[in-house]
Formats: structure tokens, sequence, C-alpha cells
């Protein structure tokens, strides 16, 4: 029910629509591993679990589970929410899942990227790398192998020729150090159906994905970018923040426009609790989980469903300014917050965990 | 997805539709251990891969594959064919699978029955156990859950009424030593929604499921029944379908009609040749394999397609007979045959490996 297929999305007329168009559902993973969420990822679950729940208000969702973890997992979601069976290494679809590509015709097709683990930080990664080969079987999708190391968290398009990406993932050596930026410029538009890929630099400060551009910035729509956005110099994201500023002010899009900015705040240094380090079981070949580690916190990183927006729930401080700027971006959407600080423990945040399957 | 439903199908007026009432698809899993299948599988593989695309020219095939064969499966089926992970422990989807029952008002649903491994004799089953719930969450049906360990393949319906069984494997200590027969009779009327049981006494003789219904007898429409028979009385098969035969022919049926017994040829006694023991890797907890045991070798163990039959090849000297007695039996589908010999030394044949998804 999913062929491979030769060619390209772009060669086919396939492109990526951005994550504000229609979708057809929504796909999450289930977290389980020891060695990366604490208290057997007891208290990820349930933070995974509420954000699917979110969402499946807004769009039908489907939670891929390993075996072991299959009656478990289903007796904490409710049952509007599809329980399918894939085992994984972690809980990361947006980076592990396919990228949907559709041609506006009825037809709709999915990119299997490379993945390595973020450039190998996490070991073993041989069943997150069949994970999308096995979502497109289950949405009867043919299948584009694209020949780059590529995760879906770095990765953002406006659904109208733009790519919108980092420097510090994609020309980081550990993915693809073969290629040189005008082949990866090539390979995303010929797999994106895009025409032009803008350029930030580094992502948010200490994020071990080597700075995914979707805990950094996103599309509201063509033309506007939501930017995390730290005041306080003192903090190292905030240097970062101007550098993605400036050129997205220097930057057109594939239509030529000038992006508009929208800062979105910054929840401010967040790091690991000696309680929360205390409950993962390190392993070797995982990256550790300390005390007292800088957390890669960004209000960036929601999920944008069909009539909902589920944005993370980072800091008291921050969220509801956060959210009154999301809902301003988003006026036609429903803005819910999740408590998403287990997420973030883990490595990423709403974004991270989900992967939106556009209409055809 | 799938919700777990307390009642019962009869209480909501669902049924188990027959065989060759019309299907959405058709569900397979994929062979893989060793200690069942000669040579790891590959013999086997090839003939169910052989026996899928021979239904999938008639309805859609899914295979259930677990994930270290995922990408093997895949490779060996055309595209066609739907390749799901689901982890089993072997490969007996009519067994283990779920029950579907339909309402006739575009209702359907799934009876999941507790699996032992017919009765405990292959080690370990827990996988196998979950296989139903798990369709039943792919196919989006609703579940129920019935008090009683049974294997699809020790029933048939006529879907008026009616429940083909033996008394060799459901009044078997092995399955459900707590309950009577007149207990098994109301739960087989509660969960398939039928009114009478017709119970035949031992199946095919030396068959390792303690004489499942389908390898021995099935329904080619109601009031008619295809019966394995064997003319030569050194066997004794001759003597089982004798029996089987006495039994129908004193017995009605739910809407009170007697039953017209069509005999289809036994393929006479088959064994296990010591090159396909010495395949096998024995292993503690699993039924042997050893050269010179009897093979429950029938032409009664056939897939009932929308437009095809497909059938067993089993012996050269009565191939063609049972075909053209299977022909006359269903003029309206195009009966094919799948070398099957690779399947008989697993345990089982072409109706035990398939499992259909009714029509709403």
């Amino acid at each position: 029910m999913s062929a491979t297929i030769d060619s390209t999305p772009a060669a086919d007329g396939y492109r990526m629509p951005a994550e504000f168009e229609p979708h057809d559902g929504c796909w999450m993973a289930w977290p389980k591993r020891p060695d990366n969420w604490r208290l057997d990822a007891g208290p990820a679950q349930a933070a995974y679990a509420a954000v699917a729940e979110a969402i499946a208000a807004s769009e039908p969702v489907t939670m891929a589970v390993s075996d072991a973890q299959f009656e478990r997992a289903r007796s904490l979601l409710s049952p509007s929410i599809q329980v399918v069976e894939v085992s994984t290494d972690d809980a990361w679809i947006r980076d592990t899942g396919p990228t949907f590509v559709i041609d506006g015709a009825g037809g709709r097709r999915g990119v299997d990227w490379h993945f390595n683990a973020w450039g190998g930080i996490y070991s073993p990664w041989e069943r997150d790398e069949r994970v999308a080969a096995k979502v497109l079987e289950m949405e009867e999708a043919d299948r584009y192998r694209a020949p780059l190391v590529l995760e879906g968290g770095s990765i953002h398009v406006d659904g109208e020729g733009t790519v919108l990406t980092t420097e510090e993932c994609l020309l980081n050596r550990n993915r693809n150090p073969e290629l040189g930026r005008g082949q990866i410029e090539r390979l995303l538009r010929e797999y994106l159906g895009a025409e032009k890929i803008v350029w930030l630099g580094p992502g948010v400060y200490d994020d071990e994905t080597d700075g995914h551009v979707d805990n950094l910035a996103c599309f509201a729509r063509p033309g506007v970018v939501l930017l995390s956005w730290a005041e306080d110099e003192s903090d190292p994201q905030a240097g970062i923040s101007r550098d993605a500023l400036a050129r997205l002010e220097a930057a057109t899009d594939a239509r030529g426009r000038s992006f508009e900015v929208v800062r979105l705040p910054s929840p401010g240094p967040l790091e690991t609790r000696a309680e929360e380090a205390a409950g993962v079981v390190p392993r070797e070949g995982t990256l550790p989980r300390r005390a007292g580690d800088r957390l890669a916190a960004s209000y960036a990183n929601f999920y944008l469903g069909n009539s909902r927006l589920v944005m993370p729930l980072l800091d008291e401080r921050h969220d509801d300014e956060a959210a009154a700027i999301l809902q301003s971006c988003f006026p036609e959407r429903e803005v819910v917050g999740a408590p998403s600080r287990e997420i973030l423990l883990g490595g990423g945040n709403i974004h991270c965990i989900t992967q939106q399957v556009p209409s055809r």
C-alpha cells in the first residue's frame, strides 16, 4: 500500500504544505525509554497523553506505540485516539516520521528522510529509522526516500515556496558531511517542492538537536515569522535571537516578500532539577540528564491543529504573554496550553512530538 | 479508535457474517519463528506471499509483520499489499485475529477471544494474545472481549444463525475447563449473534489444533456443507469423516434445514519429510517437527475471497478433483490454487492464515 518512488516531489508536482493548512490528522509516538524519561516515563506519558487529547479535539490523533507499551497506552488514552503498534527508539515523530507532501489534486505522499538520532547522540536508532515507512504504509501513501539525513523539526515551510532552517543543524558535519550548502538547498527544493531556502544561524541556546528551527521560529502565515526572543543580554539566547532577527530582516521569501517578525517571549533560562535528573536511568550511548542542564525551552514549539493551537506551558511568568501573542497571530484558532515541562526534560516540546497529516 | 464494549454482539444486534458474504479486505500475519518454520521461515514466507498476492486480486490484503521482519516482508510483497507492524508469536491470524461482526446498518465491531496457543502447545503467546486488539484499532472497530478461549479456526458460521464446530476442540479441557457444553453454546450464541450450534466430533486426524472445524468442514452456502472425505478405511481419517457425515445428516440448521453434504477428497496421508524436519530449529515449549509426522492436510482449508477462492495445492493426485468440486460449489468465483505444503508443515493451511474483514 506504499510504493517507493524513484523521482522527487518537485518533479511530480508535490509540495510540503504549511502547518497552518488543513490537516486530516496528527501522529504522535509514545515515550518509554527510561534513559531519557524519568520515572520509567510515567510523567512524560501523562504529558504526551494530555497533548494528544488536546489535539484530538481539533483533528484525529494516532499514537504509535511499541508492543510492550500497547496496553498501557491504550488504557491511558481516550478511545477516540487511535493506538497502533510501531516500534520506536524514542518518541519524537516530528523528526522520525515522514514529511507529507501533496499535489493539490488529491495526491498525498511522504518523504522518508534518513535519520541518525540527531547526529548520533541517542543509540540505538534503527527502529526510529523505520518509523516513517511504517506510517506511510498505514496512511496508504507512496514514499520518497530522500538521500539526506534530516529531521522534520529542522525545517519549516510557508507553503508558498519558502523553507526556513538553521545552519547550525543542516550544515552540521554530524548529519551530511559530504554535502555542501548548495547541495542541501537543492535537495530541500526537490523534496519539499520549494524554491527558496532562508537560513537562520544557530538555533535555541544549548538545544541538543543542534538548533532545530522549530524550537526557534516558525511561520504564522506566509510573510510572518514568530521568533523566540530573549531580552536579557546576560542570556546567551539574546544574541541568538538578535542574529535570527537580523537575518530575517535582511531576507525575502520565495514570493519576494520581506518578513514581518513577531517576537515570542523566551521563557528564560530553565534548568533540569536534581530530582528530575535523578529519575533518569543513565545508559551508555544516551545523552546524560544532569541537574543544572539548561533546557531548550521555547514557546515557538507549538502544534498548529485545524481549530486549535496547542502550546507548551513552560513558565508561569511568561505563559500568558506568549498565549496572548499566539492568539493574536491565530485569531481563528483556540489557543490551548499543555503542561510540557516533562516533555522539555526529554529534549524537545509539543511540535517535536507531533506530525501533521495534511489534507489531500 | 477502538473502545472496549461491555455488552455482547447479540445484545447489540450484531452477528458474524459467513465467509461467503462480501468482504472489505483480508488480514494475514507474516511467519518467522525458526522453531516452527524451516530454514528461517524462508519457504513459508514465499508461500504466504503467494497466498497474499492471490487474495489481493480479489480484495485488499493487509500483512501484519513484526518489526524485525518489516523490511523483508515489504520487499517480498507487491506494493498493493499493505504491510503494518504487529508483533506476533506466530502467523495464524485466523486464530489470533478478531472475529468481525456486523449489524447490517453500517456497524462493524470485533470479538477479541482469549488465546492460549491451542491449549498451550506453543510458548510464548502473549504477543499473539494482543493481535486482535491491534487489528481492531487499525480497523477502527470497537471491541468485545469474550470470556472464552477460542480460535477463529474452530468455528464456521452460515450467516443465518448456525455455528459449526467440533467437540474435540471446543470441549477440550485445555481451553475452557471451567465451562460446560451448555455454557460454551451460550457464549457462542452471544458473541457470534447465532442461534444454533451444530457439533461435529473429532476434527481432522492428528490435527495439532485439537480438531479445528475449518480443517474438516465448512459452509458452501446456508444448508450446504463441504466435508473432507477419506475413502480408504485404513486411514483413520475415514472414520472421522464418516462420523461427521452422520452428525450432519442427523442435524438441522438454525432455519430448520437439513444439510446437503458435499465430499471433498482427502489428500490422503501426507507426512513431514526428514529434510523438512531438519530445517526447523527445535526449542523447548514448541511442538517438535519430526520426520514421519502425519500432516493434517485438507482441501477444506481454503479462503473464500470476494471474487476468488484460494485453495491449497496439496497433492497432485487430488488437487484437480478438489478444485473441480470447489468450482462447482462456487460457480461465481475463480478457483485459484496456491502451493501450500510449506504452510501445512507449520501446522495449518490457507484458511488458518487469513481473516476476512466483512463489509459493513
